[in-house]
């Protein structure tokens, strides 16, 4: 019996969604893709393509859509309109929904939702109110306006369920840590195991066999060390703040820096609502901090590209600034590679750069492996700056180990794949 | 012309004085050392030692002691009032003060204390009111009581004032940065010159050609990677907190952890004073947290004996708490190592112990250096569980390089040779 399944990716700032034909226990077959993004930097606009055709390159969706409940709705509605899309005609067409829930606590599995485990995922918004509720709005949606569909909760935090103990615990008083359930979880990791597949996939190994240090490089970064195919270890921690800096996050700073940054940022955030409690100093952590604070752009492809001309305006001092967010970005980085390789024992198969930056981005990755070649790495020039086009393509020096790879992750794809592999969600 | 130094260094439960006999320009001569311990474990005593001669072993001086002033008021007594130290007849014998200060802010060299620049230090104490306090009230007692002495302050962090700015700078904001003095600026420095002068001493370089990876770990811990002599980064932050866990300090944690651990942690916890502002999150973070949170005591090296043994009570829970503790501080440590190996570009010529723990601790040491042995450091296991005599020991297996040594770190020497050496404080 084959099902249609949608895959959900609602983003601080977007909302993704794929759509797959999937027989059961089989890898689903991606139909159409559509995309809003722009939803806090307007206007938001909506691109839909079916199959290899841009049905829809730029539409403008301003007064149709004000957030990520409305820009689902909004992307739902073009697909049922789509009569070229005839898997979908009409709403009960949809058999699985499978969202991407960045918190999942202890979940090391993905859920299926009903209203009777809502409230577990509501829970779970205490631990990530700035992540989990764009998502959890949808998944409402879902329930009430899809009811022939089943809902399927995939976690970020799930693939590191694997981390030990010692890794994952934080120094604290341990009766508080267990009430308030604070410990490392980890995020990106619907991208890791997409990586860890497709890595291994490409190096023919099982993976059960392979060792690496995956980066997810985006507007939100993260490290990975991937153990025999498990997580060993990752950046972030009990929220998405900890590790590498991203487009608006300071990552790992000193804990005590926010309480020097500003008065009182205990105190709630005006952002907050009743149901959304947002301290003020996560609100400058999350949404004020990290390149944009340096640079003054979200634009990492600019900041990059700073970095590599020096040809005229070299004292620029917007060059300058990016200069300096390109070399701390390296630096974390670096940093965190020499650590997971510490951590893996010096036993890598390869280093593997993904998410948005790391997939386009030839100088940072060109930066990086400079950096950390004496651990081993080593970059084919050539090799880095062609087009990514494949799936897993191999960046480094020919014959030379740890190899170097970039990986072209797919959330949603590795979504739909464990929702169409796992019998209990058909 | 000789004159007397002091060497003060008050920590957060103990109060170290050494005294020194020097030439300008040269070298400082121990002649006595007294300490107070236990200030917030009760009874607190004294020890005194003068020469090769323990003159008081262990006396308990809780009626005549509250506080680190308190506590250096009776050892300058004790001084004075011992005949056998003929070099302190009375106060105006002593010429030079030097106190140890934990926050130094942009301070790159010590400073004379003066009334006119008193202020300046007690500005930084905005930045460190939990650690600069301490030291603060001694140098105010000098200032009062022993008018003939020159006070200099030298401060932890000003050995990490050669830290590049993309390693120092967080991303954050650069203007709140810039006027709230936020950036990395590293502690434990009088150490870590100690450890370089005497390390490039002992492989016989010249210390700015020498590259090391540092570790001082006592009941505070860090770690610093020093190149072509001068740190070119460390674990510490903005303040002390960042970084490796200790004793009471969780060390890098999720900056948004503290939101989660108790409610309303931006106020001012009850131990403040008018002149003192701490939050009650910088008290859990600073106090309440670190090894003694997990295993209920601050003795290091009761948890790795705990890890050594295996024998009895394998079960025990208290056990596998210190067990945890054990690997939690392992795998932390481990971390960093490899992080700055990769900073460092593997230029490295030792792996360096030092404080309490680094030099106490061969079973530490041995789990250290058997999780970082994929960077080439080896032990010598014999040379490994030898007393540690010398000021530096090398307990790395023969032949192999990068070396491990183990350093017996001399904050109060250093700041007395850095007085003796410098003519501005004569």
């Amino acid at each position: 019996m084959s099902k249609i399944i949608l895959a959900v990716n609602a983003g601080s700032s977007s909302v993704k969604v794929s759509v797959y034909s999937a027989e059961k226990g089989q890898s689903p077959t991606q139909l159409a893709q559509a995309q809003v993004s722009g939803l806090t930097a307007p206007p938001a606009t909506l691109r839909y393509e079916r199959g290899n055709e841009t049905v829809i390159e730029k539409q403008e969706v301003d007064d149709k859509v004000n957030g990520q409940r409305d820009a689902f709705s909004h992307i739902l509605d073009t697909l049922v309109g789509d009569h070229d899309l005839p898997n979908i005609k009409n709403k009960d067409d949809i058999g699985i929904i499978c969202h991407r829930i960045v918190h999942g606590g202890d979940y090391a599995k993905p859920q299926l939702i009903s209203d009777g485990t809502m409230h577990h995922l509501e829970d779970l918004n205490d631990l990530a109110p700035l992540h989990n509720a764009n998502s959890l709005g949808i998944v409402h949606l879902c329930i009430q306006e899809l009811p022939a569909a089943r809902n399927v909760a995939c976690f970020d935090s799930q693939f590191h369920s694997t981390i030990p103990e010692h890794i994952r615990t934080y120094p604290i008083n341990q009766d508080i840590a267990r009430k308030n359930r604070l410990r490392k979880y980890g995020f990106h990791g619907i991208s890791y195991s997409f990586i860890t597949r497709a890595t291994a996939g490409f190096l023919g190994k099982k993976p059960d066999d392979l060792t690496i240090i995956a980066l997810h490089l985006g507007s939100g970064a993260s490290v990975c060390a991937i153990r025999g195919g498990k997580s060993w270890d990752t950046s972030m921690g009990l929220t998405p703040l900890a590790g590498l800096p991203g487009a608006t996050r300071s990552g790992s700073v000193d804990p005590s820096l926010v309480f020097h940054y500003a008065s009182d940022v205990g105190r709630l955030s005006p952002a907050s609502t009743k149901e959304l409690h947002i301290s003020r100093a996560k609100e400058i952590l999350n949404k004020e901090a990290g390149w944009k604070a340096l640079t003054g752009t979200t634009n990492f492809g600019a900041i990059a590209a700073a970095k590599g001309s020096t040809t005229s305006n070299d004292n620029d001092e917007d060059k300058k600034k990016m200069r300096l967010a390109f070399d701390l970005f390296v630096d974390r980085i670096c940093g965190f590679v020499g650590s997971y390789f510490v951590k893996l024992r010096g036993q890598v198969d390869a280093l593997v750069f993904a998410g948005g930056i790391g997939e386009k981005s030839d100088l940072l990755r060109a930066a990086v492996v400079e950096q950390v070649k004496c651990l081993g790495f080593a970059l084919d020039d050539e090799a880095n700056k062609a087009k990514i086009e494949a799936v897993v393509q191999d960046v480094g020096k020919e014959g030379v180990l740890p190899k170097v790879l970039v990986c072209q992750t797919d959330e949603q794809f590795e979504m739909a794949r464990t929702c169409a592999e796992s019998e209990e969600f058909w």
